[in-house]
């Protein structure tokens, strides 16, 4: 920046204050609980089985206007969870999982916006799952937990959402299986979204896909405390959901970012312990993972969870990519990344095309990066500037309807 | 081909004779065992450790000529062995691993070649491995196997080659892992090796690769049955086996031949099971694929073959590639592939630079395929048509080293 006068800068750090006083930070929050489709009238699932109750784990920051137009819904991925932004308590030394993009100022600005996020059905993070109680059984779901599809997941979203009072919503975004969750949403319910950002996502799994889903959830079925899915009153088949997580922790890296982190580093370059030690960064990073996502996810939820995005193809959902959208009228900002291999650029042009094949307004940005899958977490500056910018027209634009 | 007169095919196949029978193939074969560095002269390691007696399985086919100018030998991958071409029985209905490459009239033309492929130590297909008695005390190694290195087993096939009277190889070649050891035996032994041939193979692995390795080792570690390596009494680690199989296949095929292969083709397509069964073909391609490795691989071969190609690290271990092939003499073809995501053509073309700082002779040929790593395997014309042009000019050139 040219010249001498101080900027003053919106966003600026203060050290002296806790993170969770930062003019930028939605500050504590709270996780809430939405219970619907209560029986006789539960929510009917694609595979033509039924779900109810129906618990949502939820969090929103900031307010809905009067005019109901400034909602905006994040749908996580894989592992996510409802606590989007923000801490829970002033001893919560980690913030939500998207903190750096929703706050105050920030590309999905509180000020403005109504932030929402909830935990998916069949989660582990305090909506109804297989750790639930079946209310027929009085005891924990485990495999009779109906499988659900990315589809389903979003119908209870539309519930929530349409109780929180945000029947239209003014965009939907997520990023990896949130992506697929936002594309879905915006073909089945095409007048409740004004805009739509879909992030590092494709239109269907790839065969390449499924199979490392496959990998992961053979190794938690092969685990021998699995047990059928019985687990909860013993221990919890964690081996095999360590290494399902390692595997997918690979896919979330390109080669390139990981070189930058780990290159091939030994602990200790002069001494190879020439025994099955750790001998190289990227073991103990991806041991590490593993053993964390045990603490905080459950391994029948993550069976679950991958198969609904195993069957996720809106081609042969609605006969072809083009059919698909035919339907859809949100306006779109679609989102990827050059160095993500699992869900790359070639397939979000895919998408590029079914939605220029219906006359869709939308805009396509590839963001050059080597962050790989993982860039949608990681590529704060470029996506604040892109998001916020889109979200701003739109929100006038969603004000003004009648606007060409 | 223009003409009408026919033209005798020199392969034409032979629909009344069995495969071995066949005018290229090499018929029935039979594995051999070659014994050396028996005590006290045991092999000296990288490790630092020692090994002996080591018994080699190898096979050969054709005739060592009256010069000795025409051996060539074969580096076998991960899971391969000295079982490279022919049948070892009539009973036998699979052919060697590289039988589609080796033969009267082949790339590896046995009519004038004389090829020499052994199992790698440490394997598990009648080498000395893990699942070898421990002269020492009379039972199997299982961990008390020292760790060796790619270079260990380049000094062991360097031995059996100077046992069968081929001291000066015309030829060394290999793809994969087998590509590495080929890079590394031209650097240890500059002298004894006319030309090498390395195909799909980087110069060092990548993080990634490790990483790759790490979660298949993991989930053989972590099988009930593992014991610590000492199972040989009991029920194999098979499950784990299977799985670290499973992951290898995902590596070895690309995206795009997944897609050839399995599209998203479910087994019923009109009838999703909604369970956690059997819905799409690469389901059933990737468990039969770890199941049928458990039958025939030793877990903790697996786990000592990765290992070694975890260290492989030309630059590394000799300051840096261009330093590692100074020592170097030999004339190079080298192949890579293009789809071949595990060890892609951008590594390739890092040994091409370390070759030209190093003024040796090459050729590198990119070969465009759809088939990923398995290319090595399958692109059986193009590497027929370069290899055998390159091996007819070496030879020549072999027999005549003062040529220019």
């Amino acid at each position: 920046m040219a010249g001498d006068a101080p900027q003053p800068d919106p966003h600026l750090q203060r050290p002296d204050l806790p993170p969770w006083q930062q003019p930028d930070s939605v500050g504590i929050v709270q996780t809430q609980y939405h219970t619907f489709a209560e029986p006789p009238h539960p929510m009917p699932l694609d595979s033509g089985a039924t779900l109810g109750p129906i618990t949502l784990a939820y969090e929103t920051y900031g307010q809905l206007d009067e005019t109901r137009s400034n909602a905006i819904f994040i749908c996580h991925a894989l592992s996510g969870d409802a606590h989007v932004a923000g801490y829970h308590s002033t001893d919560d030394h980690r913030p939500g999982w998207w903190d750096a993009m929703v706050g105050p100022g920030k590309a999905f600005d509180t000020t403005r916006y109504f932030v929402i996020c909830a935990n998916c059905i069949a989660g582990c993070s305090g909506s109804t799952g297989p750790a639930s109680i079946h209310p027929a059984t009085g005891r924990r779901y485990a495999r009779d937990f109906p499988v659900v599809t990315l589809a389903d997941m979003v119908r209870a979203y539309k519930a929530l959402a349409d109780h929180l009072g945000a029947r239209k919503l003014l965009a939907i975004t997520g990023g990896s299986m949130g992506g697929m969750q936002v594309l879905e949403w915006s073909i089945m319910y095409p007048d409740a979204v004004h805009a739509i950002i879909p992030i590092a996502t494709p239109a269907r799994l790839t065969a390449q896909g499924i199979a490392f889903n496959v990998v992961g959830r053979q190794a938690i079925l092969d685990d021998p405390h699995y047990n059928g899915g019985n687990y909860y009153d013993g221990p919890p088949p964690n081996t095999g959901l360590a290494i399902a997580r390692m595997l997918g922790h690979i896919t979330y890296l390109s080669d390139d970012s990981m070189r930058e982190k780990f290159g091939r580093q030994l602990r200790d370059r002069e001494d190879l312990s020439y025994d099955f030690g750790v001998d190289f960064e990227v073991e103990s990073y991806l041991q590490h993972q593993g053993q964390a996502f045990t603490e905080r996810f459950d391994a029948n939820s993550y069976l679950y969870i991958t198969r609904a995005v195993d069957y996720f193809d809106l081609a042969g959902k609605y006969g072809s990519l083009a059919d698909a959208f035919a339907r859809a009228r949100a306006r779109v900002l679609l989102i990827s990344f050059t160095s993500d291999w699992l869900y790359p650029p070639t397939q979000a042009k895919e998408i590029v095309s079914a939605l220029r094949a219906n006359g869709l307004h939308f805009a396509y940005c590839e963001v050059p990066t080597r962050y790989g899958h993982d860039a949608f977490l990681l590529e704060k500056d470029t996506l604040t500037r892109v998001i916020s910018d889109f979200l701003a027209l739109e929100y006038s634009r969603a004000l003004r309807p009648e606007a060409p």
